[in-house]
């Protein structure tokens, strides 16, 4: 299908985002939906779209919803959507929307496919919403098939990497390198050293801790959905915390270095130095 | 005293970073000293300092090695310095360096002042050293008193904030700002799903892992000389941690979206939004 008319559902943070770029970077017709309607008003106002959004007039429609909300939103308008459509999402989990959304598009008779952008900032809502959010970003897809549409259109706003795997494989990954880190972080200050650390600390925890600020609803519901793999980060985390403080309880500076020697090989394998 | 030349012992990155700060901000003559003579060699002949270190010519010394190593150097050298001198060292730890190094100082002649520049980089060594490290930086000063020759030199070179507390605070603070933060993020990168990250991170995993490149020997010594508090923190974070993964696990949405809450409420408070 050629793509005309593009629909957003949700203008938070990534749902805005995809809107102003779309309207800043490319032709295309963008229209939206929030259960908000004030935000509608006001994107309409400052020109980030065009109006509200029909399913029914829509060749593809991008939900920036999170994945429970996605599902119930398919589940409620699937009827209305245009045959041979394309509709994705955007959520940080990925197996309960493609558990559910692709048969329920196969039954409709458009096409789903699960997709998540890795852009983000610790802020959440319109307010914060850029065009330029997207600009050298990876966007991971979740489909057997390269796509070539999406590729297209995501390519127009910024996007430069496409991944593709499964719902599994990146419900896997994604525990550890989104996931984990949000925990991480936001277990960190609770230590009850934080408060005093303004003039004792430099980039470091400053690195640690940004994203200890987060949106403790949206993160619930993802952690939750990704329960088996995230349990399992967290717990092989914890493990190897222990090695490091039993070689430090026990002074043990030949493990100890060995632990660290280990971190750092495999930080320089990966990433370089 | 009034400070005309300061000697620097060790140019490593913080040496380093002294001594060309020192020479493009001030107009004191600065030497200095390193176990590897190339280095002295070539930090003359690329301007940064005047000439090797006479400890006895120097109205202030500041030690940039290891403690273990800055303890050795004093306990060597004592006689050699000038009395009255004003000598502070940059270690990571405070209590193994003044709980030696005052009483040394004392029995010599000269002054002794436990310091650690809140700077630095994940990269160690001359080749990494710059003249605008310590700009905006934060200076911890283990002494009971104002040290007006310290904020002086210091200011001179960039520092803006003097903080000063015992070597005992000190210690404590920074297990958990500097200390707990290198262990975590060299322990993160230990996750099987590390390699699979290019494509699948965003910024998080980025600020998360940043430090997990590190000098393993530096950090071995400064974590065993700090291990009570290095290991209760450590221990307190897992406790922490502990507390996610079981409401996780057990699908606990109340519980989880607390602990999350928490945690924000913290970085709130804290740092702002």
């Amino acid at each position: 299908m050629h793509i005309n008319k593009i629909g957003i559902i949700g203008l938070g943070l990534i749902g805005g985002s995809m809107a102003k770029a779309l309207k800043k970077y490319t032709d295309y017709s963008v229209t939206a939906y929030d259960i908000e309607p004030e935000i509608i008003t006001s994107a309409v106002y400052d020109g980030t779209i065009d109006g509200e959004m029909l399913p029914e007039e829509c060749d593809m429609i991008i939900s920036a919803l999170y994945p429970e909300a996605t599902v119930s939103y398919l589940e409620k308008f699937c009827k209305r959507i245009k045959k041979g459509a394309l509709v994705c999402d955007c959520g940080g989990t990925k197996r309960l929307v493609c558990d559910k959304c692709v048969p329920i598009a196969e039954k409709c008779g458009f096409k789903f496919v699960g997709a998540h952008p890795m852009a983000g900032t610790e802020h959440s809502g319109y307010g914060f919403s850029n065009a330029d959010l997207f600009g050298g970003a990876s966007l991971i897809i979740c489909s057997a098939e390269k796509e070539p549409v999406m590729e297209e259109v995501f390519g127009k706003i910024g996007f430069k990497t496409f991944k593709y795997t499964t719902a599994e494989n990146h419900d896997s990954v994604i525990a550890f390198t989104s996931q984990l880190a949000h925990v991480v972080s936001n277990a960190m200050v609770k230590s009850p050293e934080y408060p005093k650390h303004p003039g004792y600390s430099a980039g470091s925890l400053k690195d640690l801790t940004r994203v200890a600020w987060l949106n403790e609803n949206m993160w619930t519901e993802l952690f939750l959905e990704n329960r088996d793999f995230l349990s399992a980060e967290i717990d092989g985390l914890i493990e190897n915390l222990k090695k490091y403080s039993k070689a430090i309880t026990s002074g043990d500076d030949v493990v100890l270095r060995e632990l660290l020697r280990e971190g750092r090989m495999i930080k320089e394998k990966i990433d370089g130095r």
